[in-house]
């Protein structure tokens, strides 16, 4: 599958292209600037000389792709999904975007109108198929290719077809069992979650994920 | 120690009433009827005949008790600590509340002003001891004497010495792993997950729970 992750140039988009890389996908970096996208592919065929990966502008990198990963940070978020909306109908939009603000208690989610990211992008792309996933993997092992995640990604959309295809994707990380989260209306609680395990991360020095425990492990 | 489950008639309350009795602690379940309350302690004894269960409306049980549970319904929380704040004073109040409601699309976290409903509690008796915690465990298998939730309970509050005492408490129940999940106004998130986990249940046909990864289990 060719699949553009856009904001790829950030620790966690490089660290999805590297999975995906390994998983022989064809993977299209995408940033505002065409040479730090490039740059960014560099990188990853650096960690994975058999990797098919290329780096464009969002915009190239939207209209190429079969599927479309949102890594952009929340702040542009609406900007990028307006200015490319023509580009994403049709397509499965995966948003990984987390609204977060970072105050002196710690990290927090911040509330969006629309109920999340993910349906924020829904309205202003009507017709892309926007799914929430990924949210809440650990960049700093995404990039270690070998790495074992031993946690689930929890997936939403209101397109059970594209839930179900962003299902089998995510499954093809290292360890990374998905759950069905349900309709797109779910994505706040998974974006929402980031904010918990950042600061879990900070007071007990690692990188937290999550499992739903009473789901039997495939 | 001595602890009082308000709104300990439901099955939430119940269970967990269910297993300090048989961690051996002194429980009191509190309701508005002291009936319904001495009615529930009965059926707790039932199942834990070596228990030292009463009931009592929730106002004696709040001034007997050293630690207060608040397993009231979200309709009823406001009313229920304001009336009570001067018996919570000084004392650990764990509040398991969890602003819900069902639509058509399932389960979704009511938006509280306050931030949670934690914080409302803490701002209706500002010198309770308030603690978010066991938002996430299943009802039903708590009722279940022998059985392991396999699940962590995360635990939140400004108080670092309540905090402590309740992550304590909360790994009595056979299986469980307490987290230190930071100050108070991380309680919206444990509250707002609850929705994610029940419409997983219904899904999934399941009791589920969570667990962070990246801890390692003690």
């Amino acid at each position: 599958m060719k699949i553009a992750i856009l904001g790829g140039t950030g620790d966690e988009g490089l660290g999805l292209a590297i999975r995906y890389a390994l998983a022989e996908d064809e993977v299209i970096i995408g940033s505002r600037s065409p040479e730090r996208a490039e740059a960014a592919a560099e990188q990853v065929r650096g960690t994975v000389p058999s990797g098919n990966v290329s780096g464009l502008g969002n915009e190239a990198a939207a209209e190429q792709a079969e599927l479309v990963m949102l890594s952009v940070p929340w702040a542009g978020l609406r900007d990028t999904v307006t200015a490319l909306a023509p580009r994403l109908a049709g397509k499965i939009v995966v948003s990984l975007v987390v609204p977060l603000q970072f105050g002196k208690g710690g990290p927090h989610a911040i509330r969006v109108e629309e109920g999340s990211a993910a349906e924020l992008a829904q309205q202003l792309a009507p017709e892309a198929r926007l799914v929430g996933a990924f949210h809440n993997l650990s960049a700093h092992e995404l990039m270690e290719p070998d790495h074992d995640l031993g946690c689930d990604v929890l997936v939403c959309s209101d397109d059970r077809d594209a839930r179900a295809q962003v299902m089998t994707l995510s499954e093809k990380i290292k360890g990374v069992r998905a759950i069905d989260a349900g309709p797109l209306a779910y994505s706040r609680y998974l974006e929402d979650l980031t904010a918990l395990l950042i600061s879990l991360n900070r007071r007990y020095k690692t990188q937290s994920g999550i499992r739903i425990t009473g789901i039997d492990v495939r």
